[in-house]
């Protein structure tokens, strides 16, 4: 069976880390001293420095800047939505961010299977309902969605926070689906204790 | 969070194994040996003791019989399959019995997230289209699709075998998801290595 | 125009009856007394007789064994999944055996062409939907479900027999799709009056 | 079981025969006349006078006018697109008319299941697979669709042909689960030989 | 880049105008002296002139005959259905005669755009879901639409009428993309003010 | 009729423009400079201002940075991607950008109606037709995609360009279909004419 270390990480061309720019650089060693790995959708959008920088600044805003979302609900989305997408690097990358981050070894892995069976409250529940529909069909949102969040005590900042984590990584799983972005292998593994 | 320990595993009636009839804790018990604890699926079968009978008795033949398909090759399928239909139980419990079979940590991810984007084989992708068209549009099949699985070497007891572990998991899937059948927590970390 | 007298009853090789186990032969012949012809399915799963055995002891357990739900209520979900899946052996010859344990010669027709305005019950209704869902939507099968099954007088034992019905029979298409097994000519007409 | 000799025909009010103008009157003997009964779509659409003379005048024209597709092939295509339109009325009343047109008492009823297993020629596959196209994906017809159908034998006119009565009993299937037309219990057992 | 002037309008033979029967040359020159010039869909028509009388007398009956919809509400519908069909003659002719019917430069492109997010009333919404429910899940009509309809104050003949303008753009949808009908390049701009 | 004039343009709080931070404040005012009016976006996005900073300068990357694609290509893409997506306001407001950029009043409606029957070269229709892969089937990309593309001149980073454009307004169509957000009446008629 091929290895995935044989495996080019990506579809596009992959520069050597030490040939990018200092800020890029700088991102990629802080992010692996975090990890103790380079985790290679660095390295792949390495290859267009300004959407490097573009990506990971948006990303930062959602996944680590301010909102009454915690950090592993945020990630709870992420991998809801890249289940329905299928994307293979978000899925397993964001399924070890959810277990470390809520210290449940499970979670990660019910959500990907199918989230309507996973070990969450009815909040969460709703919160990933939305995200979901907000992948699936957000043509059809409406007061309704609104509503039934508000029910659960999720306010406007709330609910545009949900929206745009699910959208973002409907941009994000794309990216990876495009390149085929290979997740590292100590991704696999991590958080599960 | 709720933890899945305080979840029921099924939701039907779940017998006690000690209630149940000889043969079927017999078949409980050497399952029990070999995984080091009853899997869920077991017991969840047991609120109807025929339909136990034959439902695992259909799933020893496929997936413990004879067939030139490995048995991690089996499990490759069915987790193929289980993903597409959502099945919880059956795509981490599988997925643990591919890591130990395929001795590969991350096949089974692979394959759940998205199996187009999986470290397989091209004579392991076209079987695994092939059981996913037995899965999504089993009406289309065609005798183009069984040329294509000939190029690969596939015989049409292949073909048979490929189609009829889908086929079953169709079924097998169905069930988990009506009961809700809950996997054991040791399925997440099994063959993680 | 073909007729179907010429065109193989599958795609896989048939033996001939009189080549299968004894165990085989006793079941084929008591089918054969009771329709008056040997149903092609039984060729078809000849050509590997420990899945014919295992099917087939399935399928009686499913079909024929002890529920509460009636025979023909069990067969009317058996056409309106087969329906969904496209599948002509079950919708014929299934259709033929609605017709006569239904003792109503239109209502296999009706499912089949659209079973949400075929002369059922409120309570078949229900059950047909729930039959669908297991077959189209079953990663979204919710304690709503059951509950309005519920209502209509079914119990957990009924529920998770439609819900098994519905899931053999996805397997069932699945394979005589796989196969594409020809429904015998006597099946088009049978029940009909 | 409830009986749709009680049930009523339409959704919509159904004017007494004799309360129709005279040139509806005379259209309903005509057909009265051949088929021995009173087809309910004629009464159904009794309903709306103008609406009658222009949906069967135009029917009149495409499955009675001239055409280099036989009028068994035109039927073919109704009952395929009837099939994904999901309508009881078109799928039983049209299988009835293929069955006496074609003198072929299976081939309505394999298309109604699925057309791709049914008993037909190359030439009367492609033209069902375009009608399929023209049903479900119309937006995606392309150069490629009519050069496979001029590869077999089909001129612009005949192309022209099979999307119009495909298009049209887009719209006629529509009418009828609309009105929940119920077709006339005779419409079951004609042409079964 | 190419210009649809130098583009055919339709995939079949366009009859020049002269050379057409009186009685569509009438209709022709009718509808030309109303426009300001000679929609291409009667041109395209024109390949067959008995499909021609009865296409367009049904068009009239639906979309210029008596009904308490008004001639606006029905392009509503029309440009709604035609979205969901992708078809690109009716999305910018009927988005025209929408402009000049409603007096409003906006709606048409809100509609084409997504209907849920369009500036209607209620009771026009209601009508517009009711007709994309003709449109994408005829089969699937039941009592609860004609209720919530009914609750807008839609009587049973405005329902047939919802009903019949959405089935007949469901043929329309499919005769335009069949021939690749090319729409004029006075359409585009009519009715914007 | 209700007009947009009197409807929000956010589901969200929509700060008035004084109040914002300088730098949004500079955004804002070089596009309106440009367009003539504040585009409705910079206002909704103005509800969190970590998320205008990061969006627009994603944006702006991708639709104004360097890249083979010719900006009218770029907001084909856009086009092409808000009609899967029935994103009213991207449809809209950037249909206007690409009149203004093509040149062509006619080339956006025709895209938003069916890409596939769009005056658009073949290579652009390529570029289209993975646009639109990417939006639907991202788990489906493979090397013959890529082979298309190159076979069509499009180089490694073209094709990057093509999917990040596309990926880019899967998050953009969310983002304004969650907040419904209004475009401005000005968008419907630039560059028409």
């Amino acid at each position: 069976m091929p290895t995935d270390e044989q495996k080019p990480i990506s579809r596009f061309p992959v520069p050597a880390p030490e040939t990018l720019p200092e800020d890029l650089r700088e991102v990629i060693e802080a992010n692996a001293k975090k990890a103790g790995f380079i985790p290679n959708v660095f390295l792949a959008y390495g290859y267009k420095p300004e959407h490097f920088r573009a990506f990971f600044h948006y990303y930062d805003v959602l996944m680590k800047g301010p909102s009454a979302l915690s950090r592993a609900e945020r990630e709870m989305i992420v991998v809801a939505v890249s289940r329905v997408n299928g994307c293979t690097y978000c899925t397993v990358a964001h399924g070890a961010a959810l277990r470390i981050l809520s210290k449940d070894p499970y979670l990660a892995d019910q959500i990907s299977a199918n989230y309507r069976a996973a070990d969450v409250t009815p909040r969460q529940r709703a919160m990933l309902d939305f995200a979901i529909k907000v992948t699936e069909r957000s043509a059809e949102i409406e007061q309704a969605d609104f509503d039934r969040l508000r029910e659960h005590g999720f306010t406007d900042s709330d609910i545009w926070d949900i929206g745009a984590v699910a959208a973002f990584f409907n941009l994000s799983n794309r990216m990876a689906s495009l390149a085929d972005m290979k997740p590292n292998r100590e991704f696999y593994s991590m958080g599960r204790g």
